[in-house]
């Protein structure tokens, strides 16, 4: 038993967690994880090419799936995944569960700790895993998929091991009776739900499931994690270290196991519809997102499809912002459900340091600052990424058809590393602010829409409406005005949508912080849940109270 | 302002709830409010009787309501309420809701205990308007819907105070790059979800209903409180004194609302489907409660039906278990959510510390302590208390056409002070396990269900399904095998059912104490939520994070 071992990691993570300051784990920087660790990564992951995936500790799978795709060389991954009924992975979970659910709290923080030291040692393996699924860039693979997600996974980690001691394991209760005085011996337990479910997407397989995987082991729960048929080999790999540290500590590996299956059969809704599966965390489309929220009886975490605003009322530097934005909007090709996605601009322009800029002025500043960034041999494709699927794909190349006029026509841009891989840059149309059945959809992709409105006022109007009635995880805003700015805040806030203020420099709307940043806050249409918030842990298991007359 | 003049109670009862020990700041007895308290009560409720209830500082009613007939004199009430539209009662609480969502926690708790200390100075009145309304004892009313109801809200007011405070407002998150550093100013805000709905029940109507309104207002969210159309007075005289404090502070009185409608024309549906009405309190029966839990955009907290169990292996002494579990049974009349229904015992019967005692003997004492509690002039009629309304009585009155072998047939019993009293004594009917279309309904009243089983094993099994089938908020055991006792938490609590252990002398099952039992876990059907964990607080607001970045 490793009992204690990361004490000190889980301490510090639980302060982290309720002081919000900036704290990390796990450095991004591949530097921090050895010389030759990068390489070694890269050489493993074109081992496990067009092999069975065999690193699982389940057993007796009766066939085998896999049906990846790489993004960069459109060729296929050719590794096979063991695939499991619904009912024998239900059934393992079943047999796993006692054993856990009677493991103390620290016990199992300690062991889950353990599990993200062993997934860092393939945290490149998983960088090019996810680069060849996903279509993210080495760098981002590496850093999402990697430290960002152990240090979201640790982040619900903490806050689980702290809500399960929240109440004392026994007290006495003693009554005043006049002279005398009544006791009674109580115990509080803090009780699994079930078996939880983590339904994972074809863009983020480890940055969004581990998180759920997490808080579902913390809590006491077996996990079944089904994957993208598209993107398993990120997960399976985080999988696998999970079932080896398991079955080190004398556990059964299968409380976390892998359920892949094929875009031909899928086994999503038997497993959500299983009455025995009572916890399910869903990242995904609006459609089957809403399918899931609906199920009964059943506790649903979900991330959902959402609609980002940018407000743009005053600013200092145009050109500044502009540069941001186009990041924000380029980084790995729109396909953040943190990227924006519509601009409001009021018809008079906007105010800067350096005087007013016209409507068209900004709109083209943003533009050009996106065609710079594109067309930078240097940052361009590296920035992009590639598209992960051909429905995106053709999404922004028919972009142009969705109607406004096209202030920037998307396409094909080289990648000197793979040159076949699926990229395409940003379109850029200017609509009004009429055109709500253009704007009011996710548009998933490179596909951004500078949107004309009467004035800022105006601008919140929209930006709020959109995000109450089709959900938002982002909004940016720039204003030099402080009472426009508060206004802003309240607007988006009563809508449960956070605002950043003002970015420029290196940090973008896109980007969420573990242990500071809630990810998603749960409160519109975008996804009922938060990385991590006590909900995200609370509702995963029951405090139940036994009592007993002391001395009976 | 009254800031901080609370903070004492404040801080003790956020300590009392991490702690779970006894704890209460509104004592039980009487006696602790003075001399003159209690006839100054009876006094003012005399003079309530027959008129407009005229302590509301809600204005403008188009109509006046009020159906109320005491179960003791079976005599109108003739008080009337005013009646308002939906959309009056929810334009109010709009109106009234941006001033307290922008109040800090600390100074919504200290108003909000200010308001439970002007409630206490009504203890007795509201006790009187319990017993005439519910049919409780004269006691029962006063400890239920003064002293333990106020209790319940402090402790709902400090979960609200604590969690409100979990995350710093704001904090500067600084991220090391290399040789410099990127700073952001982050803020985090508790917002509320929107506008709180209470709905009442007519057994409990105070007890019930103040742990929602309470949580409600301390997370920001105005409320709506509709009663049961029977059982009104004893929380609009609750409602006038939180409407009064808060008027005296500055604020709207409209943000605790009373909403009282008639049987003939009931508002509550068209409360629970209006759009701005987000948080939803229930407690009833079953139907209305599934139809609640089935509302889209809805956070509801239910508490319904149950079909609570007691399982005999076991005990030291059966007269003292006998009499314990007759008082359980004949207080209130079996109307209490938490009183015991179902009595398993095996067919091989109990042992105790005198040798065994068969079926037949055990199912023998428990009946014959329940007639002699009923014929006891000094006990029977005060703890029977009065049947609150006539569809439970002919529900007791018909108990010995439901089947099995009637033990003991209920019927009526003088109450030397009201004459017309509604009142029945308790039904015992001995049934088989294979009886389940009789014991697996609750039978809400003075029904119980002697049930004969193989052997305790099979109690458990059976205790356990009924749990999870139908629901149940408690169970009580007497077993002397720390094996079986441990086999009996296990198996109950992993249907989320607390077990109350060998319970004799003064403490009886039906009773949950504020500040250490949760009352209803919440994992069950017999309620989705539970007085007062975290969610019971945390599901009423959203934190929200805004970012800037420092210097822009």
């Amino acid at each position: 038993m490793l009992a204690t071992k990361h004490q000190n990691t889980i301490d510090n993570a639980v302060k982290a967690n309720h002081e919000r300051r900036f704290y990390s784990q796990y450095p991004e920087h591949p530097k921090a994880y050895g010389e030759e660790a990068p390489a070694k990564g890269a050489d493993n992951f074109k081992k496990m090419l067009h092999q069975p995936f065999d690193q699982l500790l389940q057993t007796g799978a009766g066939s085998r799936v896999g049906e990846e795709t790489s993004p960069y060389t459109l060729e296929k991954l050719g590794i096979t995944y063991p695939a499991f009924t619904v009912s024998e992975l239900v059934t393992n979970a079943t047999n796993a569960a006692r054993q856990w659910a009677n493991t103390s709290a620290t016990n199992r923080a300690d062991i889950l700790v353990e599990t993200l030291e062993r997934i860092k040692g393939y945290f490149f393996e998983i960088a090019h895993a996810t680069m060849h699924t996903t279509g993210q860039s080495y760098m981002m693979s590496f850093q999402a998929s990697g430290p960002h997600a152990n240090d979201r996974a640790l982040e619900a980690i903490a806050m689980g091991y702290e809500e399960l001691q929240r109440f004392p394991a026994e007290q006495v209760w003693e009554k005043p009776m006049g002279k005398t005085s009544l006791q009674l011996h109580k115990t509080f337990k803090a009780v699994p739900k079930g078996i939880g479910l983590v339904i994972g997407c074809s863009t983020f397989p480890v940055w969004n499931s581990l998180p759920g995987i997490y808080a579902d082991l913390i809590t006491g729960n077996p996990v079944i994690v089904k994957p993208h048929p598209k993107a398993v080999l990120p997960i399976a790999i985080a999988i696998s270290a999970i079932q080896k540290v398991l079955q080190e500590n004398g556990f059964d590996p299968h409380l976390c196991q892998l359920a892949a299956d094929s875009s031909e059969e899928p086994i999503t809704k038997e497993l959500c519809e299983h009455p025995l599966i009572t916890l399910i965390d869903y990242t995904g489309g609006t459609a089957f997102g809403d399918y899931v929220e609906s199920l009964k009886h059943k506790t649903v975490f979900t991330e959902k499809a959402g609609v980002n605003s940018v407000i743009l009322d005053s600013v200092q530097d145009m050109d500044a912002v502009a540069q941001n934005l186009a990041f924000a909007v380029c980084l790995y090709s729109g396909q953040m459900c943190t990227a924006p996605q519509n601009f409001f601009i009021p018809e008079q322009g906007i105010s800067t340091a350096n005087g007013n800029l016209s409507f068209n002025e900004a709109a083209q500043k943003i533009k050009d600052a996106i065609a710079a960034l594109v067309n930078n041999p240097k940052m361009g494709a590296g920035t992009l990424g590639a598209v992960q699927n051909d429905v995106t794909l053709r999404r922004a190349q028919d972009a142009y058809t969705l109607g406004g006029k096209v202030l920037l026509q998307g396409g094909p841009v080289v990648n000197e590393e793979f040159s076949n891989a699926r990229v395409c840059s940003p379109t850029v149309l200017e609509v009004t602010s009429a055109d709500q059945d253009i704007y009011e959809k996710e548009l998933f992709g490179p596909v951004i829409l500078i949107i004309k409105t009467k004035d800022t006022s105006h601008s919140i109007q929209l930006a709020k409406q959109l995000a109450q009635q089709h959900g938002a995880i982002t909004c940016g805003a720039y204003t030099n005005d402080a009472v426009m700015k508060e206004k802003i805040a309240e607007e988006m806030n009563s809508v449960f949508t956070p605002v950043s203020f003002n970015f420029t420099g290196f940090i973008w709307v896109n980007q969420h912080a573990a242990f500071s940043d809630f990810h998603v806050t749960g409160g519109n249409p975008a996804g009922n849940a938060s990385f991590t918030n006590q909900e995200f842990i609370l509702k995963r298991f029951v405090w139940v109270g036994n009592r007993e007359v002391v001395g009976s």
